[in-house]
């Protein structure tokens, strides 16, 4: 089985991405998390540039990690300066992790143009920074950045450049395409050029300026490194970096490498679920391996066909990773993809049973008005127990008011927050009541589960956790359809609804009512 | 100066996306956007599988296009069927496009397990459907659906299968990586086998479920194909497909490839968003030459860099694609850009103006507040000329007042027209008026310029083109902050303004009032 070492960059890399912050509880929970799925390095962030750092580092002291190492990442010294004397320095030392990256200048426009010395200083630099950093008993890593746009622009100093940390001791040489303009072919013919200069064990950090930092860091790995860098779901600086959660099970699954455990590997979903969970930081649906729509098949053929061998349309099998695979109902996916949901109710159904064709058909005339169901599972099963007859009602909204008002004094607009009356219906039994809130859906949320608790106490359990609203066909401007899906949790379990009108507060409401039984129905 | 042609299938292909469904008019509006961009063939659907696709082929009967070419697409004919019977080969040729595209299986496996039958008749499946449309004058593409997986599993019937479709005349053979679990070497030797087979054209089309759909289309580039088939943004089935925004510029301004004219491809950013627009999908902040992010710097250093010298940390000009560099976080960058905006008011502002800085702060501490000036520069505009004292204010809401209600008779759910009354000032006359809508945004739309027609009649010639509405914080559910974007137009221009409150009626109150102020601006 062949090995490579994982270092993950989210903590630091990632956090350059845009619209990203962590805080420091936040790159807490983050470490524990890579560190249980088993992960050889963390960067956890530059001491020196940034303050919120320096006491990540004081905070972690006190954590425990089975798998993982922690490391601080800075720079060189800067010019004309020795290594006792400089600020950055000192602030990776006083991180006190035993493993350091020093990021240095492998290519000659920079030495020239950003650092504004000579090439001969800048190998100084590098050299002196390793040597010095080792003197204090740490292990440090290299980081030649822009080291393949250097070895195009001039491949002796380029190569001269990772010489010298090797001589200076670096325990592995990192090699960076830190634009990210490479390509496989690119990639490979420069690191099989470092791997004749040095000896010592090379690393790969490829961003995805072109759209190849994945297959370029799998092209770097057969070409001889053993060390990955990247950030788990791929957040970095513009186009983001090499994503770990797509090139770890590239490796382990087709290409004959021993990374992690297979236990720990079907616990990537989850993983990469959580780190852009807390990072706030939306995950994309299509990402490979682990994205919801990864193995989710839409066209009626490909569903089809997975439903008779999985193989034919996966190239992977889903759990292995810690994903499920997932048939979509929509226009095009035919009546296969909805009979798979409905034998969750009644297995003797078949395709032409003629409930499955109802169901098929009521789905496309709610989707014709603007539903979409591929989204609101919830719905979509209260929709199937409706037309199996399997539907208990809970509740009805006998008749709601909502105001929104807004008034000025001075020339100074006051909102006022939005009121909601709602009476409801639980069998002959009534309840009228009110609530405020900011806007009127949330008036309306919180009077609507006000009035059902007096009936339905588990309600208490139940909120809301995301509400997104899209305009659908906005040719007619503020009259065209809106489509609500919200998302509700009771603590274990999560759910999607969806309502569709022309009117916001009307679908929010289909959405919230949907929700509301959802949680109250029969299993 | 290389060349390939390039076949997009954001329609088609696209359109098996999760969360993506196109209504005619949209797939009519993307294909013309398509064509005005250059791409040479655009598929635009499946009219035997679904009446939609149907029904837009009727539709582009009527347009013209200057680039590109529609095709149909669909599959072989079933097994033991003649042409002349098979009624999907008929929905093909009723599309009425001269291009066509059959796919047909190119993996044992499938013909086994999915068509249930022999290798021997496949081939005859694929060679009658390609001679009869050839016979109806038709020009027809290939497509050999799991081409990779098929080669890596049986070589000699791969091969067999696209010796079979040269020979009955297909114009151009697409070696398709249907299940994209491909990786670039594969991919390049076995396009250079298939390449040896036959003499036809070859194209590539390629998934990304290994991350690498743009790197293998890359390297089938390299290995002999001349025909590329992606969608613009990528969107697509599971992990979606190869990026013609990524691709496009890979192989023009990087690999010595001429697709389109350098005036078409700095279009290529406005033609993707205007794509994802239409399809309703976010555009990933993060992908490669078109994202928002693509050109964003946050590291300090490397934000300084691109000062000094932009080939530094970035490996493109973003200005080819159209796209823009942005600074991130940097105080100073962040000035730059505002003043690159101040400049249309009063060219002597500087950097350290006094008015730069203050509008600099203002425009953070809105944005904080969830607006986005991005995409609103009519209200970026009214935020500059009220902080440079050139703002009139031409009217003063007083007060509004917006009711939503819902009655139930017989259980029956009826929603009634939202009502909105408002009192406008202008100067010290007032007027008050009501009117009702669609909805609580719609009805005060229609109240509010009632109201103002009265001293503006000028407003008559304006309407509100299109509404967005997007939830900016989800964490809080209901209560998030509410982002509201609103393109009003006179008739000849178009503008859009921007709102944000916890509140959605708020939020849209305050994008409406600056569409009205900006109509009314004084030049």
């Amino acid at each position: 089985m062949k090995k490579t070492e994982i270092f993950d960059s989210t903590l630091r890399d990632g956090a350059q991405g845009e619209g990203i912050s962590f805080s420091v509880s936040d790159k807490l929970k983050i470490a524990e998390s890579l560190d249980r799925f088993g992960v050889d390095y963390i960067e956890a962030g530059n001491p020196f540039s940034n303050p919120k750092d320096a006491e990540f580092f004081r905070q972690a002291e006190k954590m425990h990690f089975d798998n993982a190492k922690l490391v601080a990442f800075g720079s060189t010294i800067r010019k004309n300066t020795e290594p006792e004397d400089d600020e950055s320095v000192a602030a990776l030392l006083s991180a006190g992790t035993k493993h350091i990256v020093v990021f240095g200048k492998a290519w000659d426009l920079h030495v020239d143009c950003i650092l504004g010395t000579t090439l001969e200083e800048n190998l100084k630099m590098i050299s002196s920074t390793i040597c010095y950093l080792r003197s204090k008993g740490r292990t440090v890593f290299f980081d030649a950045e822009h080291f393949f746009d250097g070895y195009k622009a001039n491949p002796a100093y380029a190569l001269e450049v990772i010489k010298i940390a090797e001589k200076a001791g670096a325990e592995v040489i990192v090699l960076c395409d830190t634009n990210g303009g490479s390509f496989p072919d690119e990639i490979s013919r420069s690191v099989k050029e470092a791997r004749k200069a040095v000896r010592t064990t090379l690393g790969i950090h490829c961003h995805n300026d072109t759209g190849c930092a994945d297959a370029n860091t799998i092209a770097a790995v057969k070409a001889g490194v053993s060390h990955i860098q990247g950030t788990f779901t791929g957040m970095g600086e513009r186009c983001g970096n090499a994503a770990l959660s797509t090139v770890i099970p590239d490796l382990q699954l087709k290409l004959g490498y021993n990374i992690v455990s297979p236990e720990k590997l079907r616990t990537l979903t989850k993983t990469a679920r959580f780190i852009n969970e807390v990072a706030n930081i939306r995950l994309p649906r299509n990402l490979p391996y682990i994205g919801n729509s990864a193995f989710a098949h839409k066209g009626g053929m490909h569903a089809d066909g997975v439903a008779k061998n999985s193989k034919t349309f996966e190239h992977i099998d889903p759990s292995l990773v810690g994903n499920k695979r997932n048939f979509l109902l929509s226009e095009v996916s035919g009546r296969s993809a909805v009979l798979s949901k409905l034998h969750a109710f009644d297995d003797t159904l078949t395709k032409s049973s003629c409930e499955t064709k109802q169901i098929t058909e009521k789905m496309k005339e709610l989707e014709n008005d603007g539903f979409q169901f591929e989204a609101a599972a919830a719905s979509f099963e209260l929709l199937v127990r409706k037309e199996l007859g399997k539907f208990t009602q809970h509740f009805e909204i006998d008749h709601y008011r909502i105001i929104s008002s807004m008034d000025s004094l001075d020339g100074q607009a006051f909102t006022e927050k939005a009121n909601a009356i709602v009476k409801v219906r639980v069998g002959d039994k009534y309840e009228i009541t009110a609530d405020e809130g900011e806007g009127p859906v949330n008036a309306m949320d919180k009077a609507l589960r006000k009035a059902l608790e007096v009936f339905y106490p588990e309600l208490k359990k139940m909120h809301l956790v995301d509400f997104k609203v899209r305009v659908v066909a906005s040719s007619d401007s503020t009259a065209a359809v809106t489509r609500v899906l919200i998302e509700s949790t009771d603590g274990e379990n999560t759910w999607t609804t969806v309502g569709a009108s022309r009117d916001i507060i009307n679908a929010s409401v289909i959405a919230l009512k949907d929700s509301i039984e959802y949680m109250l129905r029969d299993n």
